[in-house]
């Protein structure tokens, strides 16, 4: 397996040819939470529960449950904005992108309506997007995508990740 | 403390012994899904959310939630399911299993009814195989297990994992 | 950044500043639990879910769903509780806490009521604790705190963490 790096420079290319660019880092809304977005131990990182964020780095709506008050278009959207959202708040702290080795899991929720079932399909161009402008080499992530009973702020979707830096 | 490696034909054997063998890996059933069922980093395994498959590696019901539509009995055999499914995804990835040097952790999830409490009980039987099969030394693993409000297709249970291979 | 240890001693001064002390290590109520509270894999720690204890070990409620029969104030004790004994287990089972060298991530989960969303408020408490006794380059973690669908015993909040020892 040939694990090339890619820059951030690269990787905003790729965001622009999809109409998308990083947003800066998420700004925290309210009370100050003491945890760290972005934990670095070693070459590990563990990324806190990130939510849809706009261009402006703001938590952004639509708020509800998905099957619900939110569609799974919506869903999926913010859960696209979320992950750039991540992808933001690790370059942040890492500074270059093209030190990431590889993503290794991300950790989908849905705040989930009592029927809806299709949680693989709220983050499928969330995860399409980081094999996409990563690679598949550095890209690649398990996953899982399950519905809970709530999310802060009554958010549809939140993400949390682990990554290895090289 | 002796860690000893333990072969795919020891496993083999044991499984046997208690009428169970490895299913083929899980035949993803309907859209692909952008993400790795398992993600090897160096020595760290990452195995996305398992469900319950049967013999033949394809996702088996009962489907809805424990505690009502799914009794403790059903799900405690669909936990069983998923691990083989897991050990299976593993081995179809490092080959061997000798190369399991510890399970370090389970995430287990209950697609949970209102009122249903007893989320240790449905994955006692899981966490058993491991200890039984792999030995002490490398089935040990650290476990959470909880309620959420919704499964992929509706299934009872999903099981998340990582492994340290050697 | 310069990592400090930080001995069992200190951290019992600490706490005591605060009114608090290390419980003994859990005693797990009922049916024994065929996995390891606490998994050590090399350097590395992975925590099962702790629930809230009493300073003799033993699981304590207040028991239900936060936002309807247990409040905030509740809660948050009930996590303060539970990071205590999640402190209590890496203890007994590393021995003494200066080998702690990062508390690299929790997983904060709360039973929740319908309509409650406040989840980092119920851990926020928790969290400070960790960065006051541990310091900030040892107790500094990334986290997520959502609502799921139901815990063990109907309890009202859970932990799982993972640390990296030195």
């Amino acid at each position: 397996m040939t694990v090339m790096s890619v820059s951030s420079a690269q990787i905003g290319t790729c965001l622009a040819a999809r109409g998308l660019r990083l947003p800066p880092p998420w700004k925290i809304p309210s009370t100050p939470i003491p945890a760290s977005l972005i934990r670095v131990v070693g070459t590990r990182v563990f990324v806190s529960g990130h939510v849809p964020t706009d261009e402006n780095g703001v938590v952004t709506g639509p708020y509800g449950k998905v099957g619900a008050e939110v569609d799974l278009p919506a869903a999926r959207h913010g859960a696209l904005r979320t992950i750039l959202s991540i992808v933001a708040s690790v370059e942040n702290t890492v500074g270059d992108l093209r030190r990431v080795k590889s993503w290794c899991m991300l950790r989908c929720m849905v705040n989930s309506a009592a029927d809806f079932t299709d949680f693989p399909a709220v983050f499928s161009e969330s995860s399409r997007l980081l094999l996409d402008v990563f690679g598949d080499d550095i890209g690649a992530h398990a996953r899982v995508a399950i519905g809970v009973a709530g999310l802060p702020w009554n958010l549809p979707v939140e993400i949390e990740a682990e990554l290895e830096l090289s």
